[in-house]
């Protein structure tokens, strides 16, 4: 996806965030607002956001001397998703279709607000979401929740390439990789995490505290963007996007950075803003799975 | 009031919509944002935010070659308004405590979107808006909907300066400087524009089409920023602004570029942002009759 003029307030938005988590003082702050100020006419509309969005958080990093500022955050996200894990698991158990189950709970994953203050909020919240999310996927047509192409593609592939997005949601990706094992347990699923901290991004470290390790491979994309940008990934990893048999891709970042790829993909995420709203058609809030048959 | 570092997204938001409302290309929209980065360093935060506002919407026009890009928006406002103003006078006169309505009619004002259709619409949301602000009302502290005090300022106050904030809007003021003049015709009442166009702030012309010129001097402060900054006000104002015995100030902006002023100033607005909610001490949406005692 391009990036919109109306990303550009957003970008200054995103910057007093993380300078305020990575602890600036004010006058910190602003010379953060400053610096980006002075590299905004620089930069091309053409980058996708996440592109962007590596740019900006590494000036945050580099004036504010923290790498990675959200830590703590992501931390305490992995923790109260794995508190309510359990409880997950068993609500899966006793689902009717299981697996649609376990594709709603990995997008709810994604839009948790982990700011709240104990497992018992995020349950509430989880509950809060999962009834949002079945009002709005019966209204949806499938070409924004393409939820039977989804089921058609898995049951025929063998090596899936799954494309993580934030700390916390990991567990949530969990459930819905071990429903997958359950239904095929010869399926090779390789999780891909950033190489480098970015914003909340899921690392090698999340992945493998969020018991990822036990049923797939975890693996660095070499990109240090808040998205999979091709451009920046490792050429192992690109071998691997290459051949997966299927790629399912995870959060509003990595679709951003792979909207327009060549290869057949899978984007699962929530519409958070109205500029991916506008480019993907539908509604502020509404949860999609989107099949993405890339070029021939 | 200072501008805060949360201020500058923002800024870059406005800037935006206002290059596109004044028909700017994709290319001349980038410039706007651009040019406003550039000078973004210089600008000090002790400025209160309707003095940056000025130089934003003076960047705007400089660049898109529009003086007044919000002219058509301005007018649209002022017809809609003045198609519910029968119905508006009848609702006042029914109403019990008619001053008290009048204030929350001219509060109201400042928070109906006119980008709605037609009157109907302005009807049913006003319907709206004066149901949830009789709800804030019972909430509120006196501190921040101090209508007891208002009421005795105003009986004993001769002569009123009225500070105006945007077309359409104006229709609702006069509504309420009717029920002051009903109260007592002898009160004298200056209503003041802005001099220049900044956003869709009501003109001479505005507060004329609107029917102010019946009830009330319509005179300019001089300020051209989308709020009353004194230092930019004419010798002419500051002397009425010294000599009024109660100022009435509507709209955020207003309160913005007056809220540390000297003198004695009642404000009504509605907190339409976090910033300015913070400042205030409310939450955003919340309606707000605010006296301010001024240095002594």
């Amino acid at each position: 996806m391009k990036t919109y003029l109306d990303c550009i307030p957003c970008f200054f938005k995103q910057a007093l965030a993380a300078a305020r988590i990575a602890g600036a003082s004010v006058k910190v702050q602003k010379k953060v607002l400053d610096e980006l100020a002075a590299i905004l006419p620089k930069i091309s509309l053409r980058s996708s956001p996440p592109e962007i969005g590596r740019v900006i958080y590494s000036l945050v990093s580099e004036i504010t001397g923290k790498t990675d500022p959200y830590l703590k955050e992501k931390k305490r996200s992995n923790e109260l998703a794995l508190g309510i894990y359990d409880k997950l698991a068993q609500k899966l158990a006793s689902a009717g279709d299981k697996l649609l189950f376990a594709v709603e709970l990995a997008i709810a994953g994604n839009i948790i607000d982990y700011g709240v203050k104990n497992t018992l909020n995020v349950d509430a919240e989880l509950a809060k979401i999962l009834n949002e999310e079945k009002k709005v996927i019966k209204k949806e047509s499938k070409t924004i929740f393409d939820y039977a192409r989804f089921k058609h593609v898995l049951k025929h592939s063998k090596n899936i390439l799954y494309l993580a997005d934030n700390a916390g949601e990991v567990v949530f990706d969990r459930l819905l990789i071990e429903q997958i094992k359950r239904m095929d347990e010869d399926k090779q699923i390789i999780y891909a995490v950033k190489e480098k901290p970015v914003i909340n991004d899921a690392l090698k470290r999340d992945a493998e505290d969020c018991g990822i390790g036990k049923i797939a491979r975890i693996v660095s994309s070499g990109s240090d963007a808040p998205g999979t940008v091709l451009s920046l990934c490792s050429n192992n990893f690109l071998s691997m996007y290459r051949r997966a048999d299927m790629v399912i891709s995870k959060g509003q970042g990595n679709f951003e950075a792979l909207s327009k790829t060549k290869r057949p993909v899978f984007f699962l995420f929530m519409a958070k803003c109205p500029v991916i709203a506008k480019d993907v058609g539908c509604k502020v809030g509404d949860v999609i799975l989107r099949y993405h048959q890339g070029k021939k």
